[in-house]
């Protein structure tokens, strides 16, 4: 493996994060909050740090998938845990593994917590959690891309290893230029509705967060009780904005281009929103049955539906207390998820279709066998190899999910709390039902339990395999193999 | 499609059917019970169609697994709708829906019941709910096989479609041979049980039919607690025998030939006995934790798991009052399953080798993308058909419950009673959790509901296909077509 690479790289995110980490130190400033020394001391040693590693360039060598997975797995470690030591030291979450989950949660965009008393965090912190998810909802690395000349050959393999999605999309032919068009977009938008929050009269801090946590799809509130208290018109912009990020960004690329039909065009953008609506309607019909007028609860049912499909996690009502039909339907679109070339999370738009495609196909090769049919999606071939990797995902998937509950199972709580937390930490959405439901949150879990939701929810973030390859036990023999032949 | 062949398959399961209801008349004359009368008519009106339809044998014409399907899935149907008829006309189980639910969940030896006071119920009703378990266990085809001289061709394709697994392996080159030494062992190891359960002190009637229900891996019992009133010894005998049904049958066969070194180097039979041990053991120590001697506990957890892995659904304790942990497991094992060719149900663990398997083999070619490596069971490599299909299998089967999931949450119940109502019927196992627990029954749930689930353990029983190609639009369009054709 080329380790030196690695190295280089894991070195630019610290100076990068380091470069991230002052703007809370202004936020400090602002509200002169004595927390921002933590996180102008972490900083200074990421930059430091960062800077040795990346005295001097390494010599090109091979770059290839293995080496993408192990940098971006590796990147998002290091990340994660220099992003929790300001959060543990200042005192604001005094046990690190806690600290660890909150700013894990934070850069994976899931939102789940374990601080019960939100109100209490500093302004400062409360403005890194939310910045961590617009951090890690595009990538730190597809970020570093955006501005480091790195050399061509690696860049496709990290952004392959850190974008979700069975199929990366490359807007146009050079890496480089993709990655800044989509933080372009990105920024765009975000400034876009923090505009758009103030002027419906939200405070300015207020509306920064709540626009970094949708921008990011990640779903840190500011209070306890999420987006309820918030008016009708800001549910709304909230609503909207969800929605919109959580669309694949090639979508909003063509219409930049002027190419609206080509936009709608995109196949799982119009599953997307089909299944949003059909969602949405079906919920509120249940919720009406029971109580309360449609308006109301058409505005509860699409910020729901939006707020779990595009796993960002906001919420507006307790749906725990929802008719289980109406639960029903949220726990199914957590596994769905948003598109993939979008911030949010879960298995992803795109790889349902897949998977409703080829069963097609199946049964209809076993009415005619001799009939030849391939999978197609916006009108172009989908490859056996992506077929059979996205197959794959679901499986591999699958056995994490059972494992992690098989372990969570062991803490006290019931089998719909266990279900839910790890469904909504491993596809990145936040608040499960039960105890981890929407008004509750994850403090209660065993030390245990949220070193296994971490990786679960890292392992949602970057789609299964960068974690499995950098846990896996034959990359590391190989490198004895090889530190043992340097060593003759 | 050879529709005179699968109409003169559908008359010769009528005929056996009429066969086999004269021996619920035959306890009904021993019992001196006239709920007889009602299986005597629907005997004769079975034998009087069924000939009907089998006056002349069919010129030999196409057969292909298509046919094989439809016919498995249509003879199931009717066997099923057939085999209802005298429980509901008797007046035992008042509604047709609530008799076939009963009957399918008798023929797919699943043992999930309606029938809130079983001890009501009369010998005649008893037996046949057992026997329906014996019938399907081994599949209706695969005996009409054993004994019937079908024509060639079609035996491979009804065998396939009836028989469970990812492979079919047959154990001599001719199908018919196979099939009767399947019978043959079946119906050795279940007289077996049935002395065993006597010597022990059972009385004769309830020896016979809990062994016809653990030999289907069925799970109907003859009093409300199922089996928590019987004797150590006879619990112990039960879960040494349902342990037993579920190994593939391939085992049997090969210690009948003495090559007991080769029947025990079955990769999946070594699978599924060391995850019984796994599971047990960790069931064990979770229940020591809480209450309880250890021996007692073991005996507990050894029943329950295997149970639930071979998917009878016999119970000694409620389960559903069991730790969290506990529960887990046991849903889990759900869906594993038992092995296939066995009688049980479930995914397979035969299916879940192949998971793991090529899950690993995924992340070796990640790592190493220029390595080959095939997937290989039992020495053999595994086609990448199979590992397709086996893919897909799973693929299908996620729609297939989440789509029942969604239905049956329309109902009052909590999502704990949906998830392990829907996961103990498609997977044939019969008690889920809460409602649908071990102590309760499936009779509150909507009609709506037990269509699904009648439909849900159908194809839990033949896996998938066969009901999902019968109720394929595109299989009656081409019939239209051919008609259409025809009458030109």
């Amino acid at each position: 493996m080329n380790r030196k690479i690695v190295i280089f790289i894991l070195g630019w995110v610290m100076t990068f994060l380091s470069g991230f980490l002052t703007l809370p130190c202004l936020v400090s400033l602002i509200y002169q909050e004595g927390e921002g020394t933590y996180f102008f001391v972490t900083a200074l040693v990421a930059f430091i740090c960062g800077r040795i590693l990346t005295r001097k360039k390494p010599q090109k060598g091979q770059f290839y998938a293995k080496e993408g997975f192990i940098s971006v797995a590796l990147s998002w470690i290091v990340l994660s845990i220099l992003g929790a030591i300001p959060l543990w030291m200042s005192g604001e979450i005094p046990h690190f593994i806690d600290a660890l989950f909150e700013i894990v949660s934070g850069f994976t965009t899931t939102g789940a917590s374990v601080v019960a008393d939100v109100e209490a965090l500093s302004h400062t912190a409360l403005f890194w959690r939310s910045f961590s998810h617009w951090i890690g909802g595009m990538g730190v690395l597809v970020f570093m891309m955006a501005i480091l000349p790195l050399v061509g050959g690696e860049n496709i393999h990290l952004l392959r290893a850190e974008s979700p999605g069975p199929i990366v999309s490359k807007l146009v032919p050079r890496m480089r230029k993709t990655a800044k068009i989509l933080y372009v977009i990105y920024l765009g938008m975000t400034l876009l509705q923090i505009v758009l929050l103030i002027c419906s009269g939200l405070p300015v801090f207020d509306s920064i967060c709540m626009s970094l946590g949708t921008a990011g799809t990640g779903g840190f509130g500011l209070v306890a009780d999420s987006a309820t208290g918030y008016t009708v018109v800001q549910q709304v912009i909230i609503t909207v904005f969800m929605l919109l990020f959580g669309v694949n960004f090639s979508f909003f690329y063509l219409i930049l281009m002027r190419n609206i039909r080509g936009a709608f065009k995109i196949e799982e953008v119009r599953w997307y929103f089909a299944l949003f609506g059909v969602s949405a309607l079906l919920i509120t019909i249940d919720l009406t049955k029971n109580v309360g007028d449609v308006l109301h609860n058409l505005n509860l049912a699409t910020f729901q539906v939006a707020s779990v499909m595009t796993t960002t996690g906001f919420a507006t009502a307790d749906f725990n207390l929802w008719p289980t039909f109406s639960k029903n339907i949220l726990v199914m679109l957590m596994f769905v998820g948003a598109c993939a070339g979008s911030t949010g999370g879960g298995i992803k738009v795109s790889r349902f279709i897949i998977y409703i495609k080829t069963t097609v196909k199946e049964i209809r090769h076993l009415i005619h066998p001799r009939s030849v049919k391939v999978v197609k999606l916006d009108d172009k071939t989908v490859s056996d190899e992506t077929i059979r990797t996205t197959h794959m995902y679901l499986i591999v998937y699958m056995f994490i999910f059972v494992g992690s509950l098989a372990v969570v199972s062991l803490d006290k709580y019931d089998m719909v709390t266990n279900f839910t937390a790890i469904a909504a930490t491993i596809n990145n959405i936040g608040p499960g039902l039960e105890v981890a439901g929407p008004m509750g949150n994850y403090g209660g879990f065993s030390v245990l339990s949220k070193i296994v939701m971490i990786l679960d929810m890292l392992i949602g973030r970057l789609e299964i395999f960068p974690l499995l390859i950098l846990f896996s036990p034959s990359v590391w023999k190989w490198r004895n193999k090889k530190r043992c032949a340097n060593g003759k």
